[in-house]
Protein backbone atom coordinates (compact mmCIF):
# COMPACT_ATOMS: atom_id res chain seq x y z
CA UNK A 1 0.00 0.00 0.00
CA UNK A 2 1.66 2.61 -1.60
CA UNK A 3 -1.21 5.38 -0.62
CA UNK A 4 -2.56 6.41 2.56
CA UNK A 5 -5.18 4.75 4.16
CA UNK A 6 -7.92 8.06 2.92
CA UNK A 7 -6.86 8.07 -0.16
CA UNK A 8 -6.85 4.45 -0.71
CA UNK A 9 -10.28 4.55 0.53
CA UNK A 10 -11.66 7.59 -1.67
CA UNK A 11 -10.50 5.33 -4.97
CA UNK A 12 -11.85 2.68 -3.69
CA UNK A 13 -15.40 4.38 -3.18
CA UNK A 14 -15.56 6.48 -6.62
CA UNK A 15 -14.93 3.10 -8.32
CA UNK A 16 -19.16 2.51 -7.30
CA UNK A 17 -19.25 5.57 -10.18
CA UNK A 18 -20.38 3.64 -13.63
CA UNK A 19 -17.37 2.81 -15.83
CA UNK A 20 -14.61 3.55 -13.70
CA UNK A 21 -11.79 1.00 -12.56
CA UNK A 22 -8.61 1.63 -10.99
CA UNK A 23 -6.93 4.10 -13.33
CA UNK A 24 -9.69 6.31 -13.65
CA UNK A 25 -10.42 6.09 -9.90
CA UNK A 26 -6.78 7.10 -9.03
CA UNK A 27 -6.64 10.19 -11.86
CA UNK A 28 -10.30 11.43 -10.30
CA UNK A 29 -9.12 11.52 -6.61
CA UNK A 30 -5.55 12.64 -7.56
CA UNK A 31 -7.65 15.70 -9.48
CA UNK A 32 -10.38 15.75 -6.30
CA UNK A 33 -7.81 16.45 -4.09
CA UNK A 34 -5.30 18.74 -5.98
CA UNK A 35 -6.93 20.74 -8.16
CA UNK A 36 -11.06 20.36 -7.22
CA UNK A 37 -10.52 20.75 -3.33
CA UNK A 38 -14.25 23.09 -2.85
CA UNK A 39 -15.96 20.79 -6.04
CA UNK A 40 -15.05 17.75 -3.88
CA UNK A 41 -16.88 19.16 -0.83
CA UNK A 42 -19.69 19.92 -3.14
CA UNK A 43 -19.53 16.66 -4.15
CA UNK A 44 -20.01 15.60 -1.23
CA UNK A 45 -22.70 17.30 0.21
CA UNK A 46 -24.75 17.11 -2.91
CA UNK A 47 -24.96 12.87 -2.58
CA UNK A 48 -25.99 13.69 0.94
CA UNK A 49 -28.57 15.68 0.30
CA UNK A 50 -29.64 13.74 -2.85
CA UNK A 51 -29.96 10.53 -0.81
CA UNK A 52 -31.41 12.21 1.63
CA UNK A 53 -34.24 14.64 0.09
CA UNK A 54 -34.95 12.41 -3.69
CA UNK A 55 -37.66 9.94 -3.50
CA UNK A 56 -39.88 8.82 -6.75
CA UNK A 57 -43.87 10.34 -7.35
CA UNK A 58 -46.30 8.90 -5.97
CA UNK A 59 -47.93 8.57 -9.44
CA UNK A 60 -45.34 8.20 -11.81
CA UNK A 61 -42.05 7.22 -10.32
CA UNK A 62 -40.09 10.24 -11.61
CA UNK A 63 -37.07 11.11 -9.30
CA UNK A 64 -38.83 13.66 -6.63
CA UNK A 65 -38.08 16.04 -3.77
CA UNK A 66 -41.65 16.10 -2.84
CA UNK A 67 -44.59 13.39 -2.99
CA UNK A 68 -45.47 14.48 -6.73
CA UNK A 69 -43.33 15.53 -9.21
CA UNK A 70 -44.09 18.89 -10.87
CA UNK A 71 -45.30 17.07 -14.26
CA UNK A 72 -48.04 15.03 -12.10
CA UNK A 73 -48.72 18.15 -9.65
CA UNK A 74 -49.42 20.63 -12.80
CA UNK A 75 -53.45 20.75 -13.85
CA UNK A 76 -52.08 22.18 -17.76
CA UNK A 77 -51.16 18.50 -18.52
CA UNK A 78 -53.26 16.17 -20.68
CA UNK A 79 -54.65 13.40 -18.82
CA UNK A 80 -55.54 11.71 -21.65
CA UNK A 81 -52.84 10.76 -22.68
CA UNK A 82 -49.94 7.98 -20.74
CA UNK A 83 -46.53 7.40 -22.19
CA UNK A 84 -44.35 4.45 -20.46
CA UNK A 85 -40.62 4.85 -20.66
CA UNK A 86 -37.86 2.94 -19.11
CA UNK A 87 -35.88 5.61 -17.37
CA UNK A 88 -36.02 9.21 -15.84
CA UNK A 89 -33.77 10.49 -18.43
CA UNK A 90 -36.51 9.22 -21.01
CA UNK A 91 -38.45 11.89 -19.70
CA UNK A 92 -36.34 14.31 -19.59
CA UNK A 93 -35.55 13.70 -23.44
CA UNK A 94 -39.15 13.56 -24.75
CA UNK A 95 -39.33 17.23 -22.24
CA UNK A 96 -36.89 18.58 -24.42
CA UNK A 97 -37.20 17.58 -27.62
CA UNK A 98 -41.15 17.06 -28.16
CA UNK A 99 -44.31 18.62 -27.35
CA UNK A 100 -45.43 15.55 -25.74
CA UNK A 101 -47.51 17.50 -22.97
CA UNK A 102 -49.08 13.99 -21.58
CA UNK A 103 -48.65 12.47 -18.09
CA UNK A 104 -45.91 10.01 -17.85
CA UNK A 105 -44.59 6.17 -15.99
CA UNK A 106 -41.32 6.03 -15.48
CA UNK A 107 -40.74 2.38 -14.60
CA UNK A 108 -36.92 2.09 -13.35
CA UNK A 109 -35.95 -0.77 -16.14
CA UNK A 110 -37.27 -3.08 -17.94
CA UNK A 111 -38.11 -6.96 -17.70
CA UNK A 112 -35.41 -8.95 -16.88
CA UNK A 113 -36.38 -11.76 -15.06
CA UNK A 114 -32.73 -13.75 -14.98
CA UNK A 115 -31.86 -10.21 -12.99
CA UNK A 116 -35.19 -10.55 -10.59
CA UNK A 117 -36.71 -7.64 -12.55
CA UNK A 118 -40.75 -8.63 -12.75
CA UNK A 119 -43.72 -6.50 -13.18
CA UNK A 120 -42.67 -5.63 -8.92
CA UNK A 121 -39.71 -3.90 -9.37
CA UNK A 122 -40.91 -1.75 -12.40
CA UNK A 123 -44.18 -0.85 -10.21
CA UNK A 124 -46.43 -2.44 -12.75
CA UNK A 125 -49.54 -2.71 -9.94
CA UNK A 126 -49.26 1.06 -9.86
CA UNK A 127 -49.13 1.36 -13.64
CA UNK A 128 -52.72 -0.94 -13.95
CA UNK A 129 -53.96 1.63 -11.23
CA UNK A 130 -53.38 4.74 -13.06
CA UNK A 131 -54.84 3.06 -16.66
CA UNK A 132 -58.24 2.44 -14.06
CA UNK A 133 -58.34 6.08 -14.34
CA UNK A 134 -61.50 6.84 -16.80
CA UNK A 135 -59.18 10.03 -17.89
CA UNK A 136 -56.83 7.80 -19.61
CA UNK A 137 -57.58 6.89 -23.44
CA UNK A 138 -54.06 6.03 -25.19
CA UNK A 139 -50.88 4.42 -23.42
CA UNK A 140 -48.11 5.02 -25.33
CA UNK A 141 -45.63 2.54 -24.75
CA UNK A 142 -41.35 4.51 -25.34
CA UNK A 143 -39.50 1.40 -23.57
CA UNK A 144 -36.57 0.63 -25.68
CA UNK A 145 -36.53 -1.29 -28.83
CA UNK A 146 -34.34 -4.17 -27.17
CA UNK A 147 -35.19 -7.32 -26.44
CA UNK A 148 -36.03 -6.97 -22.98
CA UNK A 149 -37.49 -3.54 -23.75
CA UNK A 150 -40.13 -5.38 -26.75
CA UNK A 151 -41.02 -7.84 -23.87
CA UNK A 152 -42.01 -5.25 -21.48
CA UNK A 153 -44.03 -2.64 -24.42
CA UNK A 154 -45.68 -6.10 -24.79
CA UNK A 155 -46.45 -6.47 -21.22
CA UNK A 156 -47.45 -3.71 -20.94
CA UNK A 157 -50.26 -3.34 -23.90
CA UNK A 158 -51.13 -6.79 -22.47
CA UNK A 159 -52.46 -4.57 -19.00
CA UNK A 160 -53.85 -1.80 -21.59
CA UNK A 161 -55.90 -4.02 -23.64
CA UNK A 162 -57.02 -5.45 -20.30
CA UNK A 163 -58.28 -2.02 -19.02
CA UNK A 164 -59.86 -1.33 -22.59
CA UNK A 165 -57.88 1.83 -23.55
CA UNK A 166 -55.87 2.14 -26.75
CA UNK A 167 -51.78 1.39 -26.78
CA UNK A 168 -49.81 2.59 -29.09
CA UNK A 169 -45.72 2.19 -29.38
CA UNK A 170 -43.43 4.42 -30.52
CA UNK A 171 -41.90 4.16 -33.88
CA UNK A 172 -38.33 2.80 -34.40
CA UNK A 173 -35.85 2.67 -37.39
CA UNK A 174 -33.33 4.71 -39.39
CA UNK A 175 -32.36 7.93 -36.95
CA UNK A 176 -34.00 10.62 -39.36
CA UNK A 177 -30.87 12.11 -40.65
CA UNK A 178 -28.29 8.58 -40.40
CA UNK A 179 -27.30 6.49 -43.45
CA UNK A 180 -28.40 3.08 -43.85
CA UNK A 181 -24.88 1.52 -43.83
CA UNK A 182 -23.65 3.29 -40.41
CA UNK A 183 -27.27 2.09 -38.65
CA UNK A 184 -26.86 -1.31 -36.45
CA UNK A 185 -28.46 -4.12 -37.64
CA UNK A 186 -30.61 -3.80 -34.86
CA UNK A 187 -32.61 -0.63 -35.76
CA UNK A 188 -32.22 -1.74 -39.35
CA UNK A 189 -33.98 -4.90 -38.92
CA UNK A 190 -36.77 -2.70 -37.28
CA UNK A 191 -37.07 -0.49 -40.01
CA UNK A 192 -37.40 -2.91 -42.24
CA UNK A 193 -40.32 -4.60 -40.58
CA UNK A 194 -41.62 -1.66 -39.71
CA UNK A 195 -41.71 -0.21 -43.19
CA UNK A 196 -45.20 1.65 -44.60
CA UNK A 197 -46.64 2.08 -47.60
CA UNK A 198 -45.87 5.20 -49.49
CA UNK A 199 -49.10 7.26 -50.32
CA UNK B 1 -35.87 21.78 -15.42
CA UNK B 2 -37.05 18.54 -15.41
CA UNK B 3 -35.32 17.54 -12.39
CA UNK B 4 -35.42 18.23 -8.75
CA UNK B 5 -33.11 20.82 -7.51
CA UNK B 6 -31.30 18.07 -5.53
CA UNK B 7 -30.73 15.79 -8.52
CA UNK B 8 -30.05 19.02 -10.73
CA UNK B 9 -27.03 19.84 -8.10
CA UNK B 10 -25.93 16.37 -7.88
CA UNK B 11 -25.31 16.13 -11.35
CA UNK B 12 -23.73 19.36 -11.66
CA UNK B 13 -21.45 18.34 -8.80
CA UNK B 14 -20.24 15.39 -10.57
CA UNK B 15 -19.08 17.26 -13.58
CA UNK B 16 -16.22 18.22 -11.48
CA UNK B 17 -14.87 14.64 -11.87
CA UNK B 18 -12.27 14.58 -15.23
CA UNK B 19 -14.06 13.05 -18.10
CA UNK B 20 -17.42 13.76 -17.01
CA UNK B 21 -20.06 15.66 -18.67
CA UNK B 22 -23.72 16.63 -18.50
CA UNK B 23 -24.69 12.86 -19.96
CA UNK B 24 -22.08 10.66 -18.29
CA UNK B 25 -23.19 12.78 -14.83
CA UNK B 26 -26.90 11.68 -15.43
CA UNK B 27 -26.25 8.25 -15.72
CA UNK B 28 -23.51 8.51 -12.87
CA UNK B 29 -26.61 10.19 -10.90
CA UNK B 30 -29.14 7.32 -11.90
CA UNK B 31 -26.55 4.52 -10.87
CA UNK B 32 -25.72 6.16 -7.49
CA UNK B 33 -29.88 6.73 -6.71
CA UNK B 34 -31.01 3.38 -7.97
CA UNK B 35 -28.65 0.91 -7.47
CA UNK B 36 -25.56 2.25 -5.56
CA UNK B 37 -27.43 4.02 -2.30
CA UNK B 38 -24.58 2.90 0.58
CA UNK B 39 -22.11 3.39 -1.97
CA UNK B 40 -22.89 6.90 -2.96
CA UNK B 41 -22.89 7.60 0.72
CA UNK B 42 -19.75 5.95 1.50
CA UNK B 43 -18.60 7.92 -0.92
CA UNK B 44 -19.17 11.62 0.63
CA UNK B 45 -17.72 10.03 4.01
CA UNK B 46 -15.03 9.06 1.90
CA UNK B 47 -14.51 13.00 0.14
CA UNK B 48 -14.77 14.35 3.66
CA UNK B 49 -12.12 12.05 4.82
CA UNK B 50 -9.46 12.67 2.56
CA UNK B 51 -10.27 16.49 2.32
CA UNK B 52 -9.94 16.58 6.20
CA UNK B 53 -6.86 14.13 6.94
CA UNK B 54 -4.64 13.86 3.76
CA UNK B 55 -2.16 16.60 3.35
CA UNK B 56 1.09 16.45 1.80
CA UNK B 57 4.49 15.10 3.15
CA UNK B 58 7.33 17.28 4.11
CA UNK B 59 10.04 15.92 2.73
CA UNK B 60 8.83 14.72 -1.02
CA UNK B 61 5.21 15.83 -1.17
CA UNK B 62 3.53 12.69 -1.58
CA UNK B 63 -0.12 12.24 -0.44
CA UNK B 64 0.34 11.72 3.34
CA UNK B 65 -1.74 10.93 6.26
CA UNK B 66 0.56 12.34 8.63
CA UNK B 67 3.83 14.81 8.27
CA UNK B 68 5.88 12.10 6.48
CA UNK B 69 4.84 9.81 4.22
CA UNK B 70 5.98 6.25 5.02
CA UNK B 71 8.95 6.08 2.03
CA UNK B 72 10.29 9.11 3.93
CA UNK B 73 9.85 8.24 7.37
CA UNK B 74 11.56 4.52 6.48
CA UNK B 75 14.79 3.84 7.69
CA UNK B 76 15.34 1.11 5.43
CA UNK B 77 15.61 3.38 2.47
CA UNK B 78 18.74 4.50 0.53
CA UNK B 79 19.51 7.91 1.16
CA UNK B 80 21.81 8.17 -1.70
CA UNK B 81 19.03 8.39 -4.20
CA UNK B 82 16.59 10.51 -5.00
CA UNK B 83 14.01 10.07 -7.63
CA UNK B 84 12.19 12.93 -8.95
CA UNK B 85 8.57 12.44 -10.43
CA UNK B 86 5.56 14.78 -11.63
CA UNK B 87 2.95 12.60 -9.62
CA UNK B 88 2.20 10.35 -7.10
CA UNK B 89 0.72 7.99 -9.34
CA UNK B 90 4.89 7.91 -10.70
CA UNK B 91 5.83 6.72 -7.51
CA UNK B 92 3.08 4.26 -7.05
CA UNK B 93 4.35 2.78 -10.50
CA UNK B 94 8.06 2.67 -9.52
CA UNK B 95 7.04 1.15 -6.50
CA UNK B 96 5.31 -1.48 -7.97
CA UNK B 97 7.30 -2.81 -10.83
CA UNK B 98 10.78 -1.73 -10.36
CA UNK B 99 13.17 -2.50 -7.51
CA UNK B 100 13.83 1.13 -6.46
CA UNK B 101 14.22 1.43 -2.88
CA UNK B 102 15.86 4.97 -2.99
CA UNK B 103 14.16 8.34 -1.88
CA UNK B 104 11.59 10.24 -3.89
CA UNK B 105 10.10 13.80 -4.99
CA UNK B 106 7.38 14.51 -5.73
CA UNK B 107 6.90 17.68 -8.04
CA UNK B 108 3.19 17.17 -8.58
CA UNK B 109 3.05 18.72 -11.74
CA UNK B 110 5.10 20.24 -14.15
CA UNK B 111 6.71 23.23 -15.66
CA UNK B 112 4.34 25.03 -17.93
CA UNK B 113 4.54 28.76 -17.04
CA UNK B 114 1.24 29.62 -19.24
CA UNK B 115 -0.59 27.71 -17.04
CA UNK B 116 0.92 29.68 -13.79
CA UNK B 117 3.11 26.81 -12.93
CA UNK B 118 6.72 27.65 -11.82
CA UNK B 119 9.44 26.49 -9.31
CA UNK B 120 7.81 27.56 -6.79
CA UNK B 121 4.52 25.19 -7.56
CA UNK B 122 6.82 22.39 -7.87
CA UNK B 123 8.30 22.97 -4.70
CA UNK B 124 11.32 23.21 -6.01
CA UNK B 125 13.09 24.90 -3.32
CA UNK B 126 12.20 22.65 -1.47
CA UNK B 127 14.19 20.17 -3.49
CA UNK B 128 17.11 21.47 -3.45
CA UNK B 129 17.48 21.49 0.14
CA UNK B 130 16.77 18.09 -0.38
CA UNK B 131 19.86 17.83 -2.70
CA UNK B 132 22.10 19.82 0.32
CA UNK B 133 21.54 16.70 2.13
CA UNK B 134 25.20 15.22 1.73
CA UNK B 135 23.83 11.88 1.70
CA UNK B 136 22.65 12.19 -1.72
CA UNK B 137 24.60 11.26 -4.63
CA UNK B 138 22.39 10.95 -7.67
CA UNK B 139 19.28 12.69 -8.53
CA UNK B 140 17.69 10.15 -10.77
CA UNK B 141 14.83 12.87 -12.88
CA UNK B 142 12.21 10.79 -14.06
CA UNK B 143 9.46 13.10 -15.81
CA UNK B 144 7.45 12.53 -18.20
CA UNK B 145 8.87 13.02 -21.78
CA UNK B 146 7.02 15.33 -23.26
CA UNK B 147 8.05 19.23 -23.90
CA UNK B 148 6.85 20.44 -20.55
CA UNK B 149 8.32 17.28 -18.78
CA UNK B 150 11.65 18.04 -20.75
CA UNK B 151 11.96 21.74 -19.70
CA UNK B 152 11.45 20.67 -15.45
CA UNK B 153 13.92 17.66 -16.26
CA UNK B 154 16.57 20.05 -17.70
CA UNK B 155 15.71 22.77 -14.79
CA UNK B 156 16.33 19.85 -12.12
CA UNK B 157 19.39 18.87 -13.23
CA UNK B 158 20.50 22.60 -13.40
CA UNK B 159 19.61 22.43 -9.81
CA UNK B 160 21.74 19.54 -8.96
CA UNK B 161 24.77 20.52 -11.27
CA UNK B 162 24.82 23.60 -8.97
CA UNK B 163 24.42 21.10 -5.79
CA UNK B 164 27.47 19.42 -7.18
CA UNK B 165 25.48 15.98 -7.35
CA UNK B 166 25.29 13.31 -10.20
CA UNK B 167 22.14 13.55 -12.36
CA UNK B 168 20.51 10.76 -14.66
CA UNK B 169 17.31 10.62 -16.64
CA UNK B 170 15.66 7.53 -17.14
CA UNK B 171 15.22 6.12 -20.51
CA UNK B 172 12.70 6.79 -22.92
CA UNK B 173 12.05 4.65 -26.16
CA UNK B 174 10.56 1.94 -27.70
CA UNK B 175 8.52 -0.13 -24.63
CA UNK B 176 9.65 -3.22 -24.07
CA UNK B 177 7.06 -5.93 -26.39
CA UNK B 178 6.85 -3.32 -28.48
CA UNK B 179 6.73 -3.02 -32.84
CA UNK B 180 7.63 -0.26 -34.02
CA UNK B 181 5.05 0.62 -36.29
CA UNK B 182 2.78 1.10 -33.59
CA UNK B 183 4.94 3.68 -31.30
CA UNK B 184 3.88 6.91 -31.05
CA UNK B 185 6.06 9.67 -33.55
CA UNK B 186 7.67 11.03 -30.03
CA UNK B 187 8.79 7.91 -28.77
CA UNK B 188 10.36 6.80 -31.69
CA UNK B 189 11.96 10.64 -32.10
CA UNK B 190 13.38 9.27 -28.31
CA UNK B 191 14.60 5.87 -28.85
CA UNK B 192 16.49 6.83 -32.47
CA UNK B 193 17.97 9.75 -30.85
CA UNK B 194 18.75 7.73 -27.52
CA UNK B 195 20.84 5.19 -29.48
CA UNK B 196 23.66 2.98 -27.58
CA UNK B 197 26.55 1.30 -28.97
CA UNK B 198 26.02 -2.19 -29.51
CA UNK B 199 28.83 -4.28 -27.12
ZN1 LIG C 1 -44.82 12.23 -11.23
ZN1 LIG D 1 7.51 11.57 1.79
Amino acid sequence: MIYPPALEALMAALRCLPGVGQKTAQRMAFQLLQRERDGARQLARSLDQALDELGHCRDCRMFSQGDLCPICASDKRDDALLCVVESPADVAALESHTDYRGRYFVLLGRLSPLDGIGPEELGLARLAERMADAAVQEVIVATNPTVEGEATAHYIAELARAAGIAVTRIAHGVPVGGELEYVDGGTLAHALSGRRQVE
